[in-house]
């Protein structure tokens, strides 16, 4: 069965979905109805549940999992599910949430694994030791966050496996350039985000936490690792350029970070993020175009439309 | 007598003065000769010592005062002094080295004092503690440090007389606005630049720590708060809300704060800072102005030449 | 009786509103209705009234007060009123338009005797002939025009009122930065938006005028200035340093002002109406939010979102 | 005689200059000297005279005119005149100041005829009557002043100059475009720079007025429109029209109008400013350029290096 | 009879219009409808049919002509026409697309005539041969072609108009500059939006071809002039010249243009492209707007809404 | 020995050294001398010939190799190499210009067969095709050019340098992401700069030719690929594919980009091209500093002062 989000204007749907957003509305004539978004693992779709009672509005909150029959129509340039049938699941039907989240397409102990090898690799032993005791504290968020609210990697798990893919580039550029140093990066590509796990409220229906709001990640990681340093009572430069490659990864003031850049390894940092976080971008919006056809516009990107090419060969993934 | 940067173009000069900075040359011709800036308590000149060898290298060094004759002359619209004569001071000249630095206008204990006062005012007791701590533990460096190496503030004990002012100020503004909250503006002052103590390297010839220059001192003053929360135990919104004042307290993303005043207070801290920085770049350069002229362009102030009126009445200041 | 704009969702409201616009629609099913913005002093609220005939229309105009039973909703994020019943008001209702309309806290008489004594204080005989002239000149329109159409200020007597809070806060620096000329700075503010009776329409549903159009209140008012040195053969550089004062107070050409503020009290006059214009509307905003939250996003700040802290103490006004 | 600025590097010169500016220096060993430059009409020069005493100082003061011999070498990229013998010209040399000063190429009463003219075309007898009342209050200046004082035309009898270059571009455009207002088109490109005659100081070694520094020459034009408004006793849309025309040349708030263009001449009249200008800086620099050669950068031209074309036609000016 | 977009709220419309683009709907209460946009020479109007069945959907497509009754009403702002009765045209009503299509004032073959004039006018023959064969490929294109889909001269044979109205132009300024080298400012004016006829798909309902949205006209148009002087077998200066006129005819990186003018007719161009597109603008938005009044505002015009003067002449064309 | 950019300020030098730049100087004193910048392969140093006649200017001129004796000393915060004795090469000295030029660290042949093998992996015939016929045509030139005349890889052969540490990143990427169409990207970034083969003079003392003054090297290239598809008759999206990357590489219109990259392949290439460039323009500058110091300031890096860590560990290349 095709994702809901695969499925084109005129098709009949007849499946199970996640309600992930369930808004009451009065029609101009004074009629209530619900707005429900509602989600697969492919991603979700608007409905509108016209007449919907009280008794609706409990039935189908946030959380709950629906059977829904109906078809899909165009409404102001996107895609809407009409409803013609729609009712809670029940036990019998054997459907559990799980099903209905998107998640990183690596398992969480695979991806524990390749990075406690990856900090095995250090020679460094400070820059080994601080990076492990803050994978450690934070392990279990760490392995189930998503990387951000949206645009990029915004699934369960999403930010270790960002955080991998980055490791990955990382192991390959530093064979082709031996000037950078390994620790650094890798230490740096495994911190620079992990703040996320207080910014972030948990790794479903993500919202930003008070400290998210008024500090943000990037601050909050750096006091994690002042106070690990302090826990392990290491000193040296290389606390201070942990902190400084954790500051530094957005590159610029204008955006969030008051310090550029300054050493070697902050730099290559930076671009590796930029490069995995459009790579997920592009490829989202690309698998749900057809070839010779260009994508909606993306914010993120630039607001730029994206042009898939006819030339993909057969068994290029897309 | 008139300090060295209030002296005319042809004026004589004959006067003990302290050397701040002294740089080795070579003329086109091949001769040697010596860069120096020397200083009084009104500012700073540069000289030029000529035929100097290293017997003279050795004698005019950085922090050394000197007794020199000469006279001002106008180079590349500059003045420079131009030395007839030059000669190390000795002990029977009975000068010392305080003579010469500018620092605040007002002493080290009457500072101290007036800052307690307006700590023993506050009434959130969460807000007081912190403060006291802080304060308390970088007291010594807090009351000598100046505000900045250059542009504003930039004496001895400029970090606590900009403090204070601040605080004046905001007394009178939260009389005027009471829905302003008095403790955390207090403290937010207190606390917005005390990060300067480890982003700078002492009191006189002032340069950036490698902290200072990989971090910053908002960084810095941020895990200073926290660091001093975990030391006294304490939790709640109250250290959040100071990290944020500080970390917001440049205004925006591109003037070095990755969040923007997000509480109200924040907002008019930044707004009193800037008030009182722009005030005191403002006085000192037209200090050195006559009234009806213009001042030098002031890169700080957006590269203005400001304007001297005429009108300034006898009594006031200028 | 609480404010319309603090009514939650669900709350039944029966009151006296004024309509403030009223705009013809027609439903997509081809029926016509009215779109009413009725207000009281806390602000405004949409609602809807249904098949609305030719007599509605005529009914609820703009101006009129109604009577209003219904309920409030919620519709794409904004509260609505759900009318139930409307009627307008009658001569035996006993209500008149100035009950709601917000206006400035203070009387138009005070504010007036408290201008006239910061004009008293001036010690420059031209300044105060100049500005007093002036202000008599407008003073009808002074003490009755909002300071904006929207922002800040935007209430009946908002200009006056907003003037005297930056008299007062002048008052405090002035005091503190003695090198800062009183007159100039007085003179300044009280000028510095008096163009605004040329540029706006009147006190209430305020429009630009033709000439706010196309030359705006700072060109309009250096005219006046100019003029009124004219009629009272005043010459001299004050003349020519309040109309810079005037022609600077947006503080950068992209703001509006063609030059920036080239004297001391220019760039003061600057700070001080950036402070009580976003003291105006912070507070405006955190009234309508409860503590521990977030308010909306407001595009004058920057598009912000503002948080009220918990800790706010009791017998701090919010 | 080739003028100054189009000799070459080796070039021996003998002739009489006029001195622009002479400021004294001091050598690395302590002598004396003067950097003087020198102008014809072509432009100017400097040059340096070596171990030059009091006298000299005063003999060779700006203004004076000099018989001079030398020839031109280049230092740091930029042509300098190598003085081997100079000495102030005396009465039987027979020569006088304007021969040195570069000015409009037509007369001033031809200038004045044409303006004349133009005013006559006009139909609408109140920009007609306003447009000559200021004309006439300003005649003597606004055919003598530059049009700025560096960039472009900045030469005597300048500013009639460019205003009638633009008049003569606004005749061809309003035949091509007939929606456009002839009257509003003429007055106010005579009317847009009218101003500079109080912005800038006169005719020769032009420096800017105070009221040119506060503010600027648009707000001083402006004034002056709603003063002969105000004397020839005229009401009506035509003052403010023209008002908002000289208000908004510059085209936007950060190139100094605060009001954009809101009408169709005012649009049309900012195109053919710069048209004018820009066309004179390039015809000036292109003229000093070889073809198939680049000119020197330009700051006023965006920092441009232009080039110039080998196939340009012999007999088109260059 | 009025143009549609001439007709106020309230009037009754009676006849026929070309269907320009037609959107099936669903209403909230499930219902389909058609959203049509209907055009005539005067612009378009939007209009909705509703309960519209499959039949209406294959009936009222794009490029059918309709006969309408219904009147004029304001929805959101915007004028909308409600449909009363609608039929599609028969032969016997004997109307023809192109009775609704709006195209340039000028017959195509007096286009054609007038652009060769100005071709032989040319002295250079290399530059004149390469715009005649270059003009000769793409004739019937550039004769039938739009200048832009929307903003300016969007209508048949816009490209063309807006040539020769440069050309116009051109002819004025090069006589007011003989510094100018007309034959390079005639054909830069020919050629550089020539690529529009393979960024563009075709004079109606324009759309961005693949080549238009990856490559842009101008890098299409400079590809053009290359292989042609390739096919021509032409070398020289001037295949550059023309070919840097089209790259830099946008003016800035920032706008399209790669390179910035560099030859002094790039930059006249680059001025007379502007102008002629401005005052396209300007006149189609000024002629719906009574005098007295404000204008819709206008994105491409720096989204300033604009004033249409009342003093304009009777026998001024608006 | 070290290479001349190694010396420190004191070191006495006696080496053979490649003039790269002579230019003639009048010292104050009107005496006669030359500046030359001299090189080996490690950088350049400024040196100044005092005294120095007509012969002298002969006998030194670029290209010239020449044997030096003197000592470093530093003029300005820049190293000058201070002449004590100087003397053109002669045959006997058994020096050649080639040992003072910097080239890629790879010889040419190697870096043929790299590039052979790159091409010789591509699957799609058309894009293989082109991009051989295109490497073919300009390999002389593609193998000995630097890749810019300054900033980065600004060495003899720097241009392949840079593609095939392109090329190699590339490949790990594709691996990493099999989304991507390896056949564009290794066929965009082999001709992603080829134009500078035309923009650039040459592979030693570089300068810009007419062409890629007037057309820069990304238009140059486009025109290069366009022709080639017309000789090889190749129709089809690749070609159009491939001159979009190449338009497009430089990411952003302001940076010489008109079109953003619109598939992912460009974007990528994008990537990739700063990354090798950052590294190159970082590791150069990097080398000549000490660990635990700032390098000077490097504009091309925003001007940033990179620092060097004092942890990098023995075995790491600095």
């Amino acid at each position: 069965m095709k994702g809901i989000t695969f499925q084109n204007v005129g098709d009949n749907v007849e499946q199970f979905l996640l309600i992930k957003q369930s808004t009451k509305g009065i029609t101009n004539a004074g009629k209530p109805f619900l707005t429900l978004i509602l989600q697969d693992r492919s991603g979700d779709i608007e409905a509108k549940l016209w007449d919907a009672g009280d008794e609706d509005e409990k039935r189908y909150h946030p959380q709950a999992i629906v059977k829904v029959t109906g078809d899909i129509h165009n409404y102001r340039g996107k895609n809407q599910l009409r409803i013609r049938q729609i009712r809670p699941a029940t036990a019998s039907d054997g459907v559990s949430i799980g099903e209905f989240i998107e998640s990183a397409p690596v398992a969480k102990e695979d991806m524990l694994d390749q990075l406690t090898q990856y900090i095995f690799e250090m020679k460094n032993p400070t820059i080994q030791r601080l990076t492990r005791h803050l994978v450690k504290k934070h392990q279990k968020d760490f392995l189930e966050y998503p990387a951000a609210t949206k645009n990029h990697h915004e699934f369960v798990s999403g930010l270790a496996y960002h955080v991998l893919s980055m490791l990955h580039i990382a192991k390959s550029i530093t064979q082709l350039y031996p000037s950078l140093n390994k620790d650094l990066l890798y230490a740096g590509i495994i911190l620079h985000d992990m703040g996320k796990v207080e910014e972030l409220s948990g790794p479903v229906s993500t919202t930003y936490t008070l400290e998210g709001n008024l500090l943000g990640h990037i601050t909050l990681m750096i006091n994690e690792i002042g106070q690990a340093a302090k826990e392990l009572d290491i000193q040296g430069e290389e606390v201070l350029l942990l902190q400084h490659m954790v500051l530094s990864h957005h590159g610029k003031a204008e955006w969030g970070s008051p310090k550029p850049p300054l050493i070697r390894e902050a730099e290559i940092l930076h671009y590796i993020d930029n490069l995995d976080a459009k790579m997920n971008m592009m490829d989202r919006v690309l698998k749900r175009t057809q070839p010779g056809e260009f994508t909606e516009r993306v914010f993120a990107l630039e607001n730029r439309s994206l042009y898939k090419p006819t030339i993909y060969e057969e068994n290029q993934e897309s």
